[in-house]
């Protein structure tokens, strides 16, 4: 990796995320030499990820150099790298560009989607965790359309404007409200020759309630926000699978659509070389104690949505937001500094500053620990917490004078398909066939 | 392609760039059944594909959705298909998604990278003519510097390190210009385990002067300030070839890089099914006439780039530029509602607005049909008529906010790596070998 041995003990932080972003500045110039590896140059923004997906945005708004967060330090490298496997015997990351020796591991490699184990599921829905699979979608949605506009077949038009969005969870919910403000606002005027009111928006709930880890009120209300603008929400629907044309539920709900995507479901993303008792199964993230170590290590953390730190208040670990990775990061930072010190590690104690989701337009749902709130000063609220809370002052100005000419002009310019997605398959049927 | 038989003559015109928008503007609601055919579905502003390229601008910037351009037009089509042939004896455009009847064809394709004829170079070279292009030129130039990082081999990483851009015309000197901006302000701070000064960014030209199409000042003057930037010029140098690794020329002129970008020529974006005569050998352009109609029909047309039009003053027919593609599509569209009033034809009279070419911070040149200048005042002409020129008013607000940004803070945050660019053929000598 062409690191050179340095006399300060080597931190290896895995993945540039909320988490290992906020403890890689923390430790800045900290008589450690670090080492941040992660696939990607660059810090992803995912809160806003279905905002590119829907062509309101652009990917380099919501993304950020990491070369650039970490300029200026001394002893301090990053690699771009995927990493195959950890070796916690020899101390070492094994990467595809080398092996990597470290004195303390800190494994941050957040999450990806779920499919619980449905590889046709997982061959034919859309994910959304990373830009390029953002942009795959956004390219999908507009390439459906202007399919729809040459077909003769009404059933295939139809499934070319359904859209199937699999979880109720912030990232399904703020979906299904951009698609809608999109049908409303911009299919309309881009293809006339359409019969938009066709355009269909689903979303698919298994629990009995959208937004489910959020308050009650907070569902009642997105759920209100949601029928208004034309979604429909079907719960304790559970889908069984999708072959490319069709969707199956355990109900007898059955559905035809181009378009799904998968939000049903996250797992940790987690890294072979552990043993087996230091991962949580099915959902693949790695137990840590309240000082975010692994189980069974001294020199190993995980912190961030990999991460289940089970507690009383939270049996299952922490909610895999921003917000926990954040704090973790901040906090082993500390705790780093505390061990080269000899002093004793802090336990980790979540803050919880509530959550939030946007609907569409002037729609909100917001829950702070002691109130909840919605409508148009919860919208004001999570455009300002998400604005506040992307890196460097350029992003921020270029993602606010987006809203707000999106916000007057009811429209998204970013409807570019600049890389089609091959779609895998999409099975055309003629009408002579059905 | 599922378009109404309409009373109205049919106009089909194939490409969305500068030409093809010009005059599909102007087409609107005019009695005529209009049909655009574009392998894209977003207009790209490609005198700024430079800064994409370098991560000066997002994509999305500088591309704008066509279905935009023609919203609430009566009888107005836009289809995104690739054409195959034209059939001029069925006046018929064959494209991927069926055949389309036309009254009156209008080509409007553009031009495309000219190799020469020399495979090995189109393979092993990068060219810039489209967003996904200057995209794959961004990730290759920063993957090339992570792979500069790893290497211990002394003369691969300065072959990652040496950039070669080949063809001294205004694109060659922006992305030269450009890129020695990034040595000094990003590299320098993003990788200080390299030695950035090894850096070298080659300017190859076969004329004996850079910028040869402007006036002798503007060559003067930019070879100077490329000079002031560390840029090599090579002039009265051809390319013969590039391997992926080492680049020969007709003098004794040996290079080595991983990166050569190709702007040394380009060539018309023909279509099958002209006849041979109707098309200028060597460059593909098509010949038109006065009234940009093409030799041999009086019911077809060619615009912008791919026509040749032929005159005392332009013996080689017009510079392939945006502004004789903008005049060209706007007399067009009057042209067609003369014959459509059974007027006579007004023939083109190309009024040359002067040319431009900005080479760096503070620096431009610029010649105006009666005056030539450079420097400062040149640079913030070149900036005020590019942002003008951007279609819409969002391009043009997002383009300032990040030109302000990158002046005050000597920056470019679009250097991300959102989708890896796999190199075809960069040959790894180990030092053993070599």
């Amino acid at each position: 990796m062409n690191i050179p041995q340095s006399s300060k003990k080597r931190v290896v932080i895995i993945g540039g995320g909320f988490a290992g972003i906020a403890l890689a500045k923390k430790l800045r110039n900290k008589n450690f030499q670090v080492v941040l590896i992660d696939k990607h140059n660059h810090h992803t923004f995912q809160p806003l990820l279905y905002q590119v997906a829907t062509g309101g945005l652009e990917a380099g708004s919501i993304a950020y150099p990491i070369r650039k967060v970490i300029q200026g330090c001394t002893d301090f490298y990053f690699r771009l790298t995927t990493v195959k496997e950890i070796d916690p015997n020899h101390q070492k990351v094994l990467s595809e560009i080398g092996d990597i020796h470290y004195d303390y591991l800190v494994i941050a490699t957040g999450s990806k989607t779920n499919y619980f184990g449905n590889k046709e599921i997982e061959r034919n829905s859309m994910s959304m965790k990373t830009i390029p699979q953002s942009l795959n979608i956004r390219s999908l949605i507009l390439e459906n359309f202007e399919e729809a506009v040459l077909t003769k077949d009404e059933l295939e038009r139809n499934a070319l404007m359904n859209f199937v969005l699999v979880g109720g969870g912030p990232t399904g919910v703020e979906l299904a409200g951009a698609l809608a403000e999109m049908k409303k606002a911009i299919f309309q005027k881009d293809y006339p020759d359409l019969d938009i009111q066709k355009m269909q928006i689903h979303l698919i709930q298994s629990g009995d309630r959208i937004l489910n880890t959020m308050t009650e009120k907070s569902s009642i209300a997105s759920e209100n926000f949601l029928k208004e603008l034309g979604v429909k929400i079907w719960k304790n629907v559970r889908v069984t699978n999708y072959d490319g044309r069709t969707i199956t539920t355990n109900t007898n709900l059955v559905l035809d659509a181009a378009t799904v995507i998968w939000t049903a479901g996250v797992q940790g993303a987690c890294i072979h070389g552990l043993p087996e008792e230091s991962v949580v199964e099915r959902v693949e993230r790695i137990r840590v104690n309240e000082f975010n170590q692994v189980k069974g290590f001294e020199n190993i953390f995980a912190i961030g949505d990999i991460a289940s730190m089970e507690s009383e208040l939270y049996p299952q670990g922490h909610p895999m937001m921003a917000q926990p990775a954040i704090q973790q990061g901040n906090l082993l930072a500390d705790n780093l500094l505390n061990l080269q010190q000899n002093k004793s590690m802090k336990a980790f104690v979540y803050d919880d500053k509530g959550s939030m989701a946007t609907i569409g337009r002037n729609l909100a749902v917001v829950d702070l620990p002691k109130c909840h709130f919605n409508g148009v000063f919860a919208w004001f609220v999570w455009m300002f917490v998400h604005l506040f809370s992307l890196i460097g002052f350029k992003n921020k100005a270029v993602v606010f004078l987006n809203w707000v000419y999106n916000y007057i002009r009811f429209d998204r310019e970013g409807r570019l398909i600049i890389r089609p997605y091959k779609k895998k398959s999409f099975i055309t049927f003629t009408s002579d066939e059905i």
